[in-house]
């Protein structure tokens, strides 16, 4: 691989646990539990931060991809989960926009709210759904991590642009894989503050 | 490659250009002058939309690395500018952290204001200075590109974080490639409207 290339690749783990787990998730509840899943599996491997995600089909269920934080890993800030899992969704189906002519209706599970920067993604992948397990100060509270300057209207904004919201799916089984991270000691690297 | 890989990679003629440039840019306009040179490259080569973006040491000038919008071509919502600048610069410093310990400061030079996603992954990314040609409404106007939802002071929330912002750099020049980028005809990719 070039220097001015750049590869975002999963943990070999990613691939073996999945040989073992169903296809389709039925219900965002189903689809939550596998993702909060993965984000505490990345943190027992020591793969990446405590963040998973998934795009699945939204009517069907169909597991169509699944990332992992894998910023410190990669040498890379901007391999948050979701912008891993929305990549390998898009290069899977063949298309930079997964909401185009023809394909199933998509959405995105994250174990809290994205970032602003995967905020944006959502935006730009053509995703139709977003289900989060919480957006709270929780998040913040617990890690230290800086999620950005959102505008109290965030949900409406996506909503404007065809994005419906779930909000608040698994809370308190997300928090507890953030407090395992802190548990771990493990090292937060963050944004700058002046 | 397998499917759960993502590469980011630029065009060929992205290293050919590069080969007979200079390697110090001293001025911020050098800087910028460079950029919007390759945001016009780039639809000129068609391999991408009218964006380019470079990190640079701060200092110095010295060119770290450069990127330009590859969404379409590689099928990648999240491929845009400055996101495969920064990332590139990233790889190449063995860093997720363009402003830790031991390193110079760092400057994205973009030829116009990120869009919400990038705007987080500059946050994100350690870069200390942002340097844009406009922010104004004329790239929305022109090209049809939704830039998502910015508050009105998102120049205070990068100061706050120690990333200074400097505006309005050969701002008609690089509307002028948005300009050309439209008599093209070519396809504007979009993000849904309700």
């Amino acid at each position: 691989m070039s220097r001015s290339e750049v590869s975002i690749n999963l943990p070999e783990w990613v691939t073996e646990e999945l040989a073992s787990k169903p296809k389709i998730y039925p219900t965002i509840k189903d689809r939550m539990k596998l993702i909060i899943e993965f984000s505490q599996l990345n943190i027992d491997h020591e793969t990446g931060g405590p963040f998973a995600a998934g795009v699945f089909e939204e009517e069907t269920g169909r597991l169509v991809s699944i990332g992992v934080n894998r910023v410190m890993p990669l040498n890379c800030s901007s391999a948050h989960a979701e912008i891993v899992a929305l990549s390998i969704a898009q290069r899977k189906l063949d298309t930079f926009d997964l909401g185009g002519l023809g394909l199933p209706s998509h959405q995105l599970v994250v174990n809290w709210r994205p970032c602003l920067m995967c905020y944006g993604a959502v935006i730009w992948s053509g995703v139709r759904s977003l289900v989060i397990a919480g957006s709270g100060p929780e998040l913040e509270s617990v890690t230290g991590f800086d999620e950005g300057p959102f505008g109290d209207d965030w949900v409406e904004e996506l909503e404007n642009r065809g994005i419906s919201v779930v909000d608040g799916v698994l809370k308190n089984e997300a928090v507890k894989v953030f407090l395992n991270f802190n548990k771990k000691g493990m090292f937060v690297y963050n944004s700058r503050h002046g």
